[in-house]
């Protein structure tokens, strides 16, 4: 496989690093190749806007992103720092989020990432998402970790189950784009987790990164699952939550 | 009451400028006083790191966002950019964050306002959070465009409840540093609406801002309803996706 890891950490020696630096070593050992965007070391720009477009705007009076993306896509005009991403991720097989949870999500340098990289007409476009998404036949995971507990984040733990918490990254950016989405690796409080603890962790990891083909994929439901209005038909269990895979 | 806008579109024009511009317009006129933080002309820079210590760091050899943030906002060796809106932020009564979803959520420059403004000994602290959050008694709301219909963010919808894609915000940015919060007031789709029909949906935003003393908030548990490890006790409701407002 193509492996891209999009590693979002501004601290090389931080548990993120070693588990962005050990995903690196196990994923070569095991025979794939391996590109790694380090975001924070890139300096990239998370900041979209009209600096995303390199060439002619599509309307110098108005920036819409999408529009502009969809129009300096098709014309090869989007920026160079954006237009090496996607390189990578046309290449990719296998992606990975290597982040810290902040504020219960993508740092913002990962979530820039993903707004200016995902462009239109690259990563969706009408009648291209979810079943029929333009990344189908790529597969992708989060690898995080957190400043609180597991038991927070269990469904009952008063920060919300982290299907919940990650439910915007799971289905709304990589099942949206069409990808298939293994379970998350949380790293939780690594720095809890005294040395021990974190070879544990890592070694878990490493097991996790060897075993992806036989680790069953998050649920989402099938395109087939929606009627009317792209909501659930009226035979498929229809409570709140249910599209969640738990 | 003092009121903040935190606003976040690259294009004045925008559904979302309007939207900002009507809200300053009839807070006013209610007799609040209200600043705007207009991030994309600001050109706040949303990149969490080393660059957010203005003095002499914790710990130079070893970057940890939650530990500087704490050493250097106790020192008020924060950089100059988050000084002044962690001032806006203590004057403020009211927060509004104004927004187009991308991506499921918050665009990066926003995100990154809330990793680096929102700091930890500034926005919370061990023991100060939920229930005993640092804002306790300021309100806040998020006002937002998407670009997919409400069914699709129905409970049953494609996209999920947009009360789920938006529990990181709610609870994990908003209620987690002890805010209340109003119920999302959501624009679906604005550029599909036409001219009357964005002018209703102004109107209707209007109302909301005049009506937010009679707006119910939205639900989260008590902190006497969570138990052992912060998880919800056995005598309450306790199946998956209860904390959510749905």
């Amino acid at each position: 496989m193509n492996v891209l890891i999009v590693y979002a950490h501004p601290e090389p020696k931080s548990f993120n690093g070693a588990m962005k630096d050990l995903a690196v070593e196990t994923l070569i050992q095991a025979g794939h190749d391996v590109v790694v965007s380090d975001l924070y070391a890139m300096g990239f720009d998370p900041v979209a806007g009209p600096g995303d477009i390199a060439g002619e705007r599509h309307d110098p009076g108005f920036f819409s992103l999408p529009r502009e993306q969809t129009a300096a896509y098709e014309a090869g005009a989007l920026s160079a720092d954006i237009g090496a991403e996607i390189e990578k991720l046309k290449r990719a097989d296998f992606v990975i989020f290597q982040f810290p949870v902040w504020w219960f999500g993508m740092p913002a340098i990962l979530k820039g990432w993903a707004d200016r990289v995902f462009a239109r007409g690259f990563a969706y476009l009408p009648g291209r998402k979810y079943d029929t998404g333009l990344f189908k036949g790529k597969l992708a995971m989060v690898a995080a970790t957190t400043g609180t507990s597991a038991d927070t984040y269990a469904p009952d733990g008063i920060d919300g189950d982290i299907l919940t918490v990650l439910w915007p990254v799971h289905n709304g950016l990589l099942r949206y784009s069409g990808f298939d989405v293994l379970p998350p690796f949380i790293a939780y409080m690594p720095g809890r987790l005294g040395d021990d603890g974190r070879r544990a962790c890592l070694e878990a990891y490493r097991k996790r990164l060897e075993d992806t083909d036989d680790t069953p994929r998050l649920f989402f439901h099938p395109a087939a699952d929606y009627g009317k209005n792209e909501r659930l038909k009226p035979g498929v269990l229809a409570r709140s939550g249910v599209q969640r895979n738990v």
